[in-house]
């Protein structure tokens, strides 16, 4: 399934004493659909006020509903904050996290001296001038295969850095600069601390040598702090194509008007 | 003054009991750094939910600020869904509704068959597909001076209905339809019975020729109901470059980081 979720309306993906959870609110609403208790397993798990545009994860069930029925029936229970995008069957072979090859972040700045009045859950605020060229210049040094511990929090529980970072890309539209990232996976609180780091060097306080140097140092404490959560977006991720998964969009259903 | 605003967190523009209007908030905070009551005059008054991107405003004051302290000392005292842009001083001939001789708004629509769970408070949304060629197309009949009765709201107190439309444009981007539209001044409900109706074109339910008619019939009762205020913005608006105002887009002041 594809999930749109407001993260500032959750503390965060996974079930735990403290609710709303994202987790725990689709597994109920799901449970009411498929008329059994279920669990749910995600792409990419995401903290408190982390927002997703397309997040995907699977479930096991016996139900026998239409892609339709489970899309409307789900997001009949659902809050306001939180959408099914769309079902699909897929057989068991599919799992949401470990079949995906990829996932796709994207970091939103407000860049002017005012702060944000609309969209402020949506957007980080950096009041000092940020040059996006510089920053898309000096995050090329990222591409590729690198040990990531220079961006990895602390708790992280996966079991090596090694990631494949196949794409990033710094823009400015306007007042905002964005960043979009793309790799195989990524560590614990690894887009906000690159988004920190990048900003460093946005701002001019930094330059590429040094991110360089960082990356090769694989030591947390020489990057810059963590970029603040209402800004990231788990935009989508890629898995095979014999899944017949949709694209990040999401269209209107064939042959319906969808009234 | 700029103004940008959250429309969703106020009762509208206009200072009434019930609390808390945007005049209202701005006027308690302006009081504040000028040490004296005062009153604002708006460009373009807003209602209940409707946003602004940049909404000009004046005051008259004896106290003597530059125009960086207004702006931060006014931000200070407002609440995170209000943000003064900019002030600017200018000499008495000027007056935010009457001075201003364009104003531009937008309507922003979702459009696909799920419901928004991101950005909900800034978006309208229709679940049935949209033709933005074809809305965009109807919307030129609208252009130049013309009586809007049609699209005009009970409780309207502007003295006739004649505006000049300067420009209509409507376009998609990816599940968003987009329409903006620029006349030298609005009546009451006039953006949102006017997107009202060009959606009922978009949807296949209306033609251009009914929507020349509804115009030329100047009767309120033929055209579509009014669309949702959540899809509204008003964009910002132009005045005689005499007065030195800035454009649209907050910049960096000069000659300072901002910091």
């Amino acid at each position: 399934m594809g999930l749109e979720y407001d993260g500032s309306a959750f503390l965060g993906w996974q079930v735990q004493r403290q609710q709303p959870t994202i987790q725990g609110t689709v597994e109920q609403a799901l449970a009411r659909v498929a008329d059994h208790d279920l669990r749910v397993t995600v792409c990419g798990r995401t903290d408190t006020g982390v927002h997703a545009l397309c997040q995907v994860a699977h479930f096991d069930t016996e139900a026998r509903r239409s892609e339709r029925s489970w899309v409307l029936g789900v997001n009949s229970h659902l809050p306001a904050s939180l959408s099914v995008l769309w079902v699909r069957e897929v057989d068991e072979s599919f799992h949401a996290r470990f079949s995906a090859f990829a996932r796709t972040y994207r970091y939103v700045i407000l860049n002017r001296w005012i702060r944000p009045a609309l969209h402020a859950r949506y957007v980080a605020w950096c009041r000092q001038p940020l040059d996006a060229g510089r920053m898309h210049e000096a995050a090329q040094c990222l591409l590729g295969e690198h040990d990531f511990s220079a961006f990895r929090a602390a708790g992280c529980q996966a079991r090596h850095a090694v990631r494949d970072l196949q794409r990033i890309e710094v823009r400015r539209a306007g007042s905002r600069v964005e960043f979009e990232v793309t790799a195989n996976g990524f560590l614990y609180h690894m887009v906000r601390n690159l988004a920190g780091s990048l900003m460093a060097v946005g701002r001019g306080e930094r330059d590429a040598d040094w991110l360089s140097a960082v990356l090769a140092g694989r030591d947390r404490n020489q990057a810059a702090p963590t970029a603040p959560s209402e800004g990231l977006y788990f935009v989508g991720a890629r898995f095979p194509t014999e899944y017949g998964l949709p694209p990040g969009e999401v269209e209107f259903p064939r042959g319906t008007d969808g009234s």
